[in-house]
C-alpha cells in the first residue's frame, strides 16, 4: 500500500470537548519531573516523550482534577509512551517473548512493592515514584484499580509481541481482544477515579454496563489511535497488528477498503456507548457521573489530541513543534447507522439487550 | 540430587483446622458436572482432575459457604489443575511463551465476556461455564475481582513458561515474585469472598496491611506446594523452577540445605503473617475478619490437603485412591524466630513497620 492511497475520513465525535484550565502549568510540571528522572536514556529519547504532550492528553480526560493529580497521572501517560517505544513497540524485545514476559512481571511488581528494587531497568524507578504519588492521595482501592489495569495493558503488550514473534496477524475477533488490552486504555480510564477522586462504589463500577462502557471507550480510543498512527506506521515500514493489516489480510481488503470498514466498525461502537451511556448515566450517583463524563471526555480528549500531537504528524522526525491549536474538522454523522453488534464474539456482549434493562 | 537425599520437615502451621461438612456431597456434584463437560480430553485425564479432590480441597478454604458457592468455586480449582496440568507445566505450551501468551488472552478473554467463543479451546467453554455460575450470585465486584486475580496468575505462568523457553532460572528475589502470581494463589484466594459471599469494602480490602497478608498468605501455601510437590518433581525428572531449584543453582545449596532453607523463608513468612494478622483483624469489620479468616484457613487447608491428595502422593502413577484421612503430624516450633523481613525485595514490604501502624 502506499501513502498516496489513503485517504482518512473525518471522525465523527459528537461528545463534548474539555480541557483542564491549568494543563499548561501542569505540563511544565511534568517537564521538569521528566528532566530530573532516570526514564529517558538520551537527549533525543526525552525529546519524544516531551513531545507526547502527554499533560495536555490527560488534560482533557479530567478537566475537574487538581493539579497534584493531574500531574501524576498526567506523568504516567509520558511514562506509558517512553516504556512502550523503548520496550515493547519497536524495542528489542519487541518480538522477543520470554524476555518481555519476564519484564512485564518486574514491572508490574515495581508498581505493587514499594519495596522492590531494579535499578538495572530505568523505567521501574521511574513508575514507583509515579505510584508513589498514586499513593499519597490515600485512596487504596483506586490504586488497586490502577494496577490491575496496568497488569491488563501489560497482557495486552505480551500477546502482541507474541504475535509479532510468531509471525501471526491475528483475526479481527483476536484482535479486538487483543488491541482492548495493548492499547494501554485500561490504565489510562483507570486513572480517571486517581484524577478526579471520586471513587466509584465496586458495586456500580463493576456491573456489566458500566464496564460494557469502559470497555467500548478504550476500543473508540484505539481504533482513533490506528487511525492516527496510520500513515507513521506506513512510513515507517511497519507491519504492526492494526484494524487495517487485520483487515486487508483475512478480508483482502485494499488499504482504502479497510480504511472504510475500520471506520464503520469504529462508529458501531460508538453508537453503542452513546445508547448505554444515557441509559446508564440518568440513575447513576455523583461518583458514577463523574467516571461516566470522563470517559466521554476521554474519547473525545484522545481523537483532539491524536490529529494535533506532533508524535503522529511528524512521520518519524524527532518533534520540536509545540502542540498544534487550529481548529479541527470532524464528520457530521456516523458511516453506518446500524445497531447490530459487531460480528466479533469476544466484544458482541457489549450489544446483549439486558444490559441496560428491557 | 536422588530421592533418599531428601527429607522434608514437618511443616509448622499452628492455625485451625476446618472443613465445611457437606464437603463430600458438594465433590460428588463436581464429579457430574466434570464429566458432562467438555474439559477433559480423555477419561485419564478425568481421572487425574478427579484426583485433586479439589472439593475437599475448597471446603477447607470455606468451610462456611452455601453448597451452590462451594461447588462453582470448587469447580474452578478443578479446571485450575486440568489446564494447568495440559497448557502450562506439561503441555505442548510449556515453553512456547509466544502460543502460550495468545492462548491466556483467549482465557482471559473467555472468562470476562460471556459472549466470546473458542470452541477449538476446550478449556474455555468449561470456563466460561463457570464464570456464568459466579454471575449468578449477584455480586459483579466479586467477579471482577476474580478476573483481575485470573489474569494475575496466568501472567505468572507466562513469566514462567518465558524463563523455561529461555533456560533461565530466576533468582530469589525475582522467583518469589513470580511464584507469587503462578502458584495460582491469587484466584483461589479471590474467591473466598464468592463463596462465602461475604463482600468486603475496597477500601479495606484493598489497605495495604490486608493485601500483604493475602500474598503472604498466596506465598506460604506457594512455598507448602513446592514442598508437597517436590518428591514428585524429582521423580519425574522436572528441573522445574521451584524454591529448592532456586536456591540450589543461586546459594550453591546441595538439597538438603535448600530444604532447610526454604523452611526458614517460609516459616518467617508464616510469622509475620500472624502478626500482623491478628493486629489487622481486631478492628476488622465482619466481611473483613471473614476475608482474614478464610486466608487462614486457607493456609491450613492447602498444607492439609497437601499432604494427604494422591495427585502428590502417587508420584506419577495414574491415582484411585480416596483421599487419605490418617492423622498428620505437625512440627512444634518454627523453624527460625527471626522477625527480619526476607532478603528480597520484592517482598520485603510486607515487614513496612507502618502497614500495622507504630
Amino acid at each position: 500500500m502506499s501513502l498516496s492511497e489513503v485517504e482518512l475520513p473525518l471522525i465523527w465525535c459528537p461528545l463534548e470537548s474539555a480541557r483542564h484550565r491549568r494543563a499548561a502549568q501542569v505540563e511544565a510540571r511534568a517537564e521538569e519531573w521528566i528532566e530530573n528522572s532516570t526514564m529517558c536514556a538520551t537527549p533525543s529519547e526525552r525529546d519524544w516523550v516531551v513531545a507526547t504532550h502527554s499533560a495536555d492528553f490527560f488534560a482533557r480526560f479530567a478537566p475537574v482534577a487538581d493539579d497534584d493529580r493531574l500531574l501524576a497521572t498526567s506523568l504516567w501517560v509520558y511514562w506509558g509512551f517512553a516504556f512502550d517505544d523503548a520496550r515493547c513497540d519497536n524495542g528489542p524485545l519487541s518480538t522477543r517473548p520470554a524476555a518481555f514476559n519476564a519484564l512485564a512481571g518486574a514491572v508490574q511488581r515495581g508498581l505493587e512493592a514499594p519495596s522492590a528494587r531494579h535499578e538495572e531497568e530505568r523505567f521501574i524507578p521511574a513508575l514507583q515514584g509515579i505510584a508513589a504519588m498514586f499513593r499519597s492521595f490515600g485512596q487504596p482501592a483506586l490504586v488497586r484499580r490502577f494496577g490491575a489495569a496496568h497488569r491488563a495493558w501489560l497482557s495486552g503488550v505480551a500477546w502482541q509481541i507474541g504475535n509479532a514473534a510468531a509471525g501471526r496477524m491475528p483475526e479481527l475477533d483476536e484482535f479486538l481482544a487483543m488491541r482492548l488490552l495493548s492499547a494501554g486504555g485500561e490504565p489510562t480510564f483507570a486513572m480517571l477515579e486517581l484524577a478526579t477522586g471520586m471513587e466509584v462504589p465496586a458495586a456500580e463500577l463493576e456491573h456489566p454496563a458500566v464496564r460494557a462502557l469502559t470497555e467500548m471507550a478504550i476500543m473508540v480510543a484505539a481504533l482513533d489511535n490506528d487511525s492516527h498512527s496510520l500513515l507513521k506506521e506506513m512510513k515507517r515500514g511497519h507491519t504492526d497488528q492494526n484494524i487495517y493489516s487485520v483487515l486487508m489480510r483475512h478480508e483482502d481488503l485494499t488499504v482504502r477498503e479497510a480504511v472504510r470498514a475500520a471506520t464503520a466498525l469504529r462508529d458501531r461502537v460508538l453508537l453503542r456507548y452513546l445508547d448505554v451511556h444515557e441509559r446508564v448515566r440518568r440513575r447513576a450517583g455523583e461518583e458514577l457521573r463523574c467516571y461516566l463524563d470522563g470517559l466521554s471526555f476521554g474519547i473525545r480528549g484522545n481523537a483532539e489530541w491524536g490529529l494535533r500531537v506532533p508524535r503522529y504528524l511528524s512521520l518519524g522526525r524527532v518533534p520540536d513543534e509545540a502542540m498544534g491549536d487550529a481548529a479541527l474538522e470532524w464528520a457530521e454523522r456516523p458511516a453506518v447507522t446500524t445497531r447490530a453488534p459487531l460480528p466479533a464474539p469476544s466484544v458482541a456482549w457489549w450489544w446483549d439487550r439486558d444490559l441496560i434493562g428491557a
